[in-house]
């Protein structure tokens, strides 16, 4: 499908956009790519539990032994070439599709905490009513273009069904576009199922209505779920995030270049696996990456090892011709305290260097993803919404400053003049979370930190939020579909 | 002076390295060069209170109209050209030279703040303990090469002889390289004669022992104090970092091309003019970059025009020629919180991007720079540690990789590896102030945020730091030489 927008892996940039940064040089790129057929080759991957998979892998020349795939030298790479360099995902508001591998990241919040941190009542378990509000932040915040998927466990509701309530919450609370469930080939038929009611198809050949995250159990392998959910999205044209999960020094190699070849031999698997399920599957070179302190267990992000990592696997996806997901806000931290600030604000430039085209964990991720806030949410869609505008490039027209230098002069001051008043001040950019009175008053007002600040945009996104527009006809019908598959479900 | 390492201004990278970014087309960093010229041909710049240099610039053919320069088109540019492209600043400790324009950046700490924050106490007027305090910090951090020049204001001490004090104990708490006074022409005369007892120089040919800080009285304005200190540094052969002070809407245009063309204009003819004091004097052209919101009156940083502008002009820089100074670990948050690391390692990012060659407020800036705290001082040094990492790029040797792959394979785990436990974990960088206890730990401890741990790593550094060696001979003749120079002062 032929689409409008310039791709970021193109030579020619707009203008003042920073450039996806290119770290290896040709010839460790190269190196690491040989790496990775090596490991493919020699060392294997393992297709666990999925018979089928390993047939299909065997019929295309890979060597079988038991549940380990070895592929030939070049096989994944020639497979991966049938993988769209960009694809366009759909939003039941059609003014909120999104390019993947476009000119400008799509933004996605956190995936999957289980718990939720209350500044005031501290860690809890995440509810439903926590996904819920987390939902109409994501729909609530320009900044973010996507709305992801399991914004948070709602484990207050029954792990058998839950998925059919998030997906009845993405249709009803947000119009942006969204992501299936991957925890259980069922749970992703459901989401096909669900989604081709949301935007009226039928058959078979659908445009991209979902995305999916493939977790890879890294070191190279795939679990039967993971396979088997990959191969029913890619069945149905859907897209999918392939993973690699890379913790250096636990499920990678401890080395950015052993990290790399691992992860690239990973992804082009699963890419590969992908392409052989249905030539063009739309996919997504995907890559979590942390690092682990053996000394105290806790995860490293922002280290200058993680970044390197993040931003070379972003020219491997290139050189693949795959839209790239990684980063996003990450931290260890606890709370929404400076830690976590240094952290996330590292880990988005790290993800902007890359060129990463879907950017998961976006916003609202804490402690090393085991939890989420409301506040950290917002204050990440704040940095997010700075990063997109970074995508502009930088836009004054021509002479128009000269002017002002005029009106202005040696000793002047720019307050009052013509260019600053009118549209200048309007194009800055501002943060709606920090404090922006003067010490005095701010003094006076107790010393409220940051979280005080996102904990008031919280609230006022709440209270200006409209759900989106659904037809009464078609929310009945996706009504009636979770009724039905949770009684079927129920029933065992 | 012929230099052994490599220039971030040259092609080559170390492979791993991320690049210093040109945001600008050729075509456009040529029509804001041609902008410059404009206005320093037609708008002019002030030199005020200083007949002296307007007779200069008119030996040399600029018109003069009252303190008003105008340079024909070209000449400021002309004059560039004898400019050293690197130089290195000299320490004490011969071990601790650095090199300005070198392979990785030089990194100072804060500059200026009147104020203190006090994670307790609150807000005070800083004191000549903090700014002894802060010494014994730079001192001890390893990512901080560069001792800076005034830490804080000790507002406790008398204004007239302060100077002399902080260059006092710059000699006896560190033995890194310094920054010489530029508050009044008599000080950076007396900061010249210090370095010269210090060091153990005499006559006028001396290597670059000092560095000073002119700050550009945006727009378009050197009062006397900047040019007179300009002067005299140049004279001797010292080093002056000649800084715009771009505040987009206050002291520069409100758009990014504009206060470019402004701040190279202003830095051209800065450093045009100590060239013309003294051709080959080492120059850094400098760059103070911040927003204002006209609504609120609050500073902004590391938002996208202030990332732009940043790292725009390193690269009108690298025309240029001579080494760059922005950036820092900048923010307007009053305190340590989410708000104040967010900002700061944007800011941090963009200066990295810009390609800065000399860091002045790497560490221990608040309040847009009215304040300081030790805790923020080593929470950014954590930070420039990081950074500086990077600068080694990819270090792991080919192979080895495909070794510990083979050696765990799918499904397996790292923990244990051979490459894990040797060399791997003790490459791997690690923060000296994150919480990185299990959950449980840290919530049973009473939820300390990052300050807490800030805090305890300034005690950490206070408690194992070690004055310099200082020979007793020379320290009596510095100390004699502040006597003397203090009698003189207070005599009037």
């Amino acid at each position: 499908m032929p689409l409008p927008s310039s791709s970021p892996h193109s030579a020619v940039q707009p203008m003042g956009r920073i450039p996806p940064c290119d770290l290896l040089s040709e010839a460790k790129a190269a190196e690491i790519e040989a790496e990775a057929e090596t490991i493919l080759a020699e060392i294997g991957i393992n297709f666990a539990d999925h018979p089928e998979a390993l047939a299909r892998w065997q019929a295309v020349g890979a060597q079988v032994q038991g549940e380990r795939v070895y592929l030939p030298r070049g096989l994944a790479r020639k497979l991966c070439q049938t993988a769209p360099a960009r694809f366009v995902q759909h939003a039941a508001n059609p003014a909120r599709d999104v390019e993947i591998g476009g000119a400008r990241p799509v933004t996605a919040p956190v995936y999957g905490p289980p718990f939720v941190q209350d500044p005031v009542a501290g860690r809890r378990d995440a509810r439903f009513g926590d996904f819920q509000l987390l939902m109409r932040l994501a729909q609530a915040c320009d900044s973010v273009t996507h709305a992801g998927g399991t914004l948070c466990e709602p484990t207050d509701l029954p792990l058998e069904t839950r998925h059919l309530d998030m997906l009845l919450a993405h249709a009803t609370l947000s119009d942006k576009p969204f992501m299936g469930a991957s925890t259980d080939p069922e749970r992703a038929r459901d989401s096909i199922a669900f989604a081709k009611i949301l935007f009226g198809y039928e058959g078979t050949e659908l445009p991209v209505l979902l995305s999916a995250l493939i977790n890879i159990g890294s070191p190279l392998s795939f679990d039967a779920t993971m396979s088997r959910c990959l191969e029913l999205y890619a069945q149905a044209g859907q897209a999918t995030v392939i993973s690699a999960y890379a913790i250096m020094g636990a499920t990678a190699p401890v080395t950015v270049e052993g990290a790399l070849a691992q992860a690239l031999a990973e992804v082009m698997a699963g890419i590969a696996y992908a392409q052989l399920i249905r030539s063009g599957a739309p996919v997504i070179f995907g890559l979590y990456a942390s690092a682990l302190d053996l000394r105290t267990g806790a995860s490293i992000f922002a280290s200058p090892e993680v970044t390197q990592l993040t931003i070379a696997a972003g020219q491997l996806a290139r050189r693949l011709g795959v839209p790239y997901r990684a980063g996003g806000c990450l931290t260890g931290a606890f709370q929404s305290d400076a830690h976590a600030g240094y952290e996330a604000a590292g880990s988005l430039w790290a993800s902007q260097l890359a060129g990463v085209d879907f950017m998961l964990h976006g916003c609202g991720w804490l402690e090393s993803g085991l939890a989420t806030s409301a506040e950290k949410f917002v204050l990440d869609a704040d940095q997010l919404s700075a990063m997109l505008r970074q995508y502009g490039g930088i836009a004054a027209p021509s002479g128009a400053a000269l002017a002002a230098l005029r009106e202005v002069g040696p000793g002047g001051h720019y307050l009052g003049a013509q260019e600053t008043l009118a549209e200048g001040q309007a194009r800055l950019w501002k943060s709606e979370v920090v404090e922006d009175r003067p010490f005095d008053a701010w003094d006076h007002a107790g010393r409220p930190d940051t979280v005080w600040h996102a904990h008031q945009r919280v609230s006022a996104l709440l209270q200006t939020y409209q759900p989106p527009a659904l037809a009464p006809e078609r929310r009945a019908a996706l009504e009636a579909f979770v009724a039905r598959r949770k009684a079927e479900i129920q029933r065992g």
